[in-house]
């Protein structure tokens, strides 16, 4: 076990339907960057895609890659130029790594920058494996106070964290969530931490609204078959008012447009999910009413936001763990999580550490 | 003529063709306004509209209703209540008053308060005869140094100023305006007084286009039948990149998908022009290129900084008067609108006063 | 005693140490006001000011003025203007009405208007008497579950609200507090609600910083005699860095010269507490590390915000109240006041409802 | 003469009062790296006190330093890793670059990360030499239409764009500029340039306000021995109103005051010019009347705005060049540069090209 130990798992996808457990090479870090020994690896819906469709959008897997992207664990080696991280700590791992210092990173947007490295996209390597080097700026280091499980989730919130802040969220605002899974429910979470008096969150299922409640919102409406402005007319009726901002993480064309008419004139409509690439709004209602409508890709400086808040205990976010597995194990990790059951899959990289 | 000079003559919209000038009596300023001897209103399409459809979307002329919102005059009556004018003061009029100061107003985003009385649009009267009676804190004093024409043309200049201060038009920005009408000209107007780099216009007619050289556009692109991508192509290869910014101003689809094609990530797209109520749109392009879209509806805050730019002789938008007719031939002066001819038709209220 | 409730007694000054409960006439509201029977009402630091000095800074008490401006109470009758409110409505008032529609009030910074009503202000009478008239648009109905003296203490909250937009408190902030008063504790708790991940609070008593960690502190300094630039480091020390935030609530120089040396560059200094006109300050160091200093008068747009988190129940300003009184022992509610006991004393104008 | 071009001539401080030309190594590029051969190079206020007094604050020249930070050459070789530019490639020096990608540097604000290196700041070398190596990503490429000299102003001018972004000018604001020096200048060229309405410009020196209005100020005051309130008040009296932003340049205790008193409510003044560490500033009348203070750090993200516009020709800063040198005669440049002839002296340190 051991030398098992030594070796280089990693989960890697070829093609569309064809996951390997396979052996790699340990990475060498180059001079600003450092070697990590991966602890805990959260299974995405991406992941589960690149499987499943061998591509997102223009996204295509042409080469083996390695999966993974939502991560944490220990530096082991530090390249020459490193300062601020040593062997032996604990890190959480933002998977995007702008490759130049263009316009968009000068001006701190780096998440839009066209040369930005991303684990498992291809054709980039994801960090679900035992052993993964990456570039050091964006390795944060964890408190002690915060789990490696906590480290790892910090992915997924920083979506809630980015399209939150990218809304304008702020003291006081009602706030319309629409779906309910993973990424509705770090939004509900964060909401609530940037001060929205009121969430209300909708989804087609009573269980996923029940997990909304579970995690503060304030607010649940289950959805059938009602139209958009149906749809508009209930969320205003629970919440005694338009909410300021909708988020909507659905993609689904007539969730986009309930999020158009629901939201107060003035307010702000975030996109966060992603859903046929044409899709029919009502452009002049939001038009006329100067409601925004904004969209996000990924995040970018929510990391530091989210270990302060982890360190500081504001925040819960352990219970989006539902599933564990050994690393060994992630074939069967990928079918649960293709079954959609739970919230979120935790693989387990470190053969002698599987703790949280 | 002193006699006529006192008689309130009226252009009038009864119903859908039906425009008629008629006689009015001279209103009564309450407590917080002003009596004003209109001097020039310029004819916009809305007015136009009105009388060919009798509605536009929502707003039904249901009962008789005096037309024109651009427009400057002279007080002549004070309400007890008003301290900043008194009569003989030259002033542009804001034509959307707040009736209630309620959270939009508090907020500074009074132009989306519900409330609004907005001349000219039912059942609120304009502002096209000889006198009228106007809210004293929507009035605003003109200097010397400019004509009331020019304040009457303070009204589509605030489009331009809101259009291009929600796009954030800023010191070095590219823009893209999408049609080259009297907003689009605005735009151009504005977005390079607000230190645009470089602005690149498009529209079908080589004549609008002309215009829009003639007001400050660094390019323009004469379109056809181009497909969305391919005038976002030709935008990028004038500019010799992705616009920052891009003012739709025609509200038709094809048009409102090369403006999100067109624009820079990061960028906005602010939607001034309105089309169909509901459009298709590539909104996952928009997405995850944090595009974002923004609607303009009027203005607000705008009257301050065009008296002062105006003052300052920064800006020239004389040029857009083409045209000009006494209150007496208004029926004229509407039916070479209709036709299209020239930029801006002026009606001149005043007929001891024909002055620009 | 019914016949006394129908009398409307009020707390008035004269002059420097003059104060008196005397009968003034119920006012009759206009057509945009409503008239209210008072509830609860808070004594301020400013109500006492006036009381001992008869002024603070350029207002000066001429002729006898109400006090009170920290208020809750129950609309009896509405002018014929009022949509929005009706008899039996329980309201919180927002004490400063802006009597004009000038530019601070069209761009939002309604509070910076100099045509302003503000109760207790000379020579504008407060609040704190049995009946009282107030202009209907700053009369915020309170839900069900908010009390009149939670609706009362918006006022000093409002303060805190404000000072922390005016901060740009957001998710994940470390915020310093300078100043343990009342205006310090409000400041903790908004800056929590906000998702401040840290708050550290200095001031130089013990009993005070009992009372910050009570309201959510993260981190309490207690200070004596030391340098600003040893407060700085100490800061600095509890929090693992340097704060984004300095929120300065004393007015003290060497505080104000603390706040600088503290904050984070690219940070905010707020100054809420005022002191001497002059002050002698490290300019130099704030202005290349590029931190702001601002500061705040009252607040604006506060009241809508600060009654939906009440209603949420998401915040407890409750504990704020430490000692009632009924109005008839106003006088003794000011010495208590006075000699600095406890946070908050409310007064009780409604003889036939003394509950909170 | 071909073989002196070959050789890397260097202006270099070695004390206080120790200024001399030395041949330096040419250096080799290292992967993100270009090498330089210098072209035009402004003589600025920071390199002549280094000369005089060996020291700017904290800032110690304590091994001997090449001068100069704004420059503009030609590319004659690429480290292995540059992409965007190549041999023959006219470019432009933004001369502060951070070291590691920091939390300053990944929100935007690079110019604040304790990381950074700049060109003439002990202990780093400057580029007022023949041959220099530089960051590729802080090395901006001219368009032919630029020309090398307008490529070193970008330097100062960068300034002005900082402080302008800063203080918020934008269409029509009013702009007090206190000093009429270089910076002075440049924003006042900004300024107009960003729209501002009217901008005035105090200053002790007929000649110098006399520059002010060549390069666009509206109004000029020369000031003398007038109190604080009073220049306020001559400022209000030329603009009409009191100006929405005022940007210090000078750094004088008494033109800080004066900048505070004279900025309307609401408004902002920005600290660019630096003077004594401590200053005393009626800090109760800035803080109730929400008047912003803020400082800049010279600046971030200006060179492509400013190249942008030296494209569009709508800026015209070539008239700030008064005095033109070559390289072997610097020292005399800098006597010229010392008894405050001009406004700026540019080097040529090309000997086959001296051209503009």
């Amino acid at each position: 076990m051991a030398a098992a130990a030594g070796q280089n798992i990693a989960v890697v996808v070829h093609r569309a339907g064809d996951l390997r457990l396979e052996t790699r090479p340990v990475p060498e870090p180059g001079p600003n960057e450092v070697l990590l020994r991966m602890h805990s690896v959260g299974i995405c819906g991406s992941d589960v895609h690149y499987w499943q469709h061998g591509r997102i959008g223009d996204f295509v897997v042409k080469d083996p890659m390695v999966l993974g992207h939502e991560a944490a664990g220990t530096v082991v080696k530090v390249g020459s130029g490193v300062t601020h991280l040593k062997p032996g700590d604990r890190v959480a791992i933002e998977p995007g790594v702008p490759r130049e210092m263009d316009e968009f990173c000068k001006t701190g947007r780096y998440n839009l920058s066209p040369t930005i490295f991303f684990c498992a996209t291809p054709p980039d390597d994801g960090n679900l494996c035992r052993y993964y080097k990456h570039s050091a700026s964006y390795c944060y280091k964890l408190p002690d106070n915060v789990t490696f499980e906590e480290g790892a989730l910090i992915e997924p919130l920083s979506v809630g964290i980015h399209a939150c802040k990218r809304a304008g969220v702020t003291l006081g605002s009602k706030v319309f969530v629409s779906g309910s899974g993973p990424i509705g429910l770090v939004n509900v979470i964060v909401a609530k931490m940037m001060g929205a008096a009121a969430v209300v969150v909708t989804d087609l299922s009573a269980s996923r609204l029940q997990k909304a409640k579970e995690v503060g919102a304030d607010f649940t409406i289950q959805v059938k078959n009602e139209t958009p402005q149906e749809v508009a007319s209930k969320v205003e009726g629970v919440l005694g008012c338009m909410p300021d901002i909708t988020v909507e993480c659905t993609g689904v064309q007539a969730c986009i447009q309930a999020g158009i008419y629901a939201t107060r004139s003035g307010g702000t409509l975030v996109l966060v999910g992603l859903g046929p690439e044409m899709v029919t709004v009502p452009i002049v209602n939001a038009a006329v009413r100067e409601v925004d409508i904004r969209g996000i890709f990924r995040y970018c400086n929510t990391w530091p936001v989210a270990i302060a808040l982890l360190a500081s205990k504001r925040i819960n976010i352990k219970p989006l763990v539902t599933h564990r597995f050994p690393l060994e194990k992630a074939l069967e990790a990928f079918e649960t999580t293709k079954r959609g059951e739970g919230v979120k899959v935790m693989l387990k990289c470190d053969p002698t550490d599987q703790s949280p």
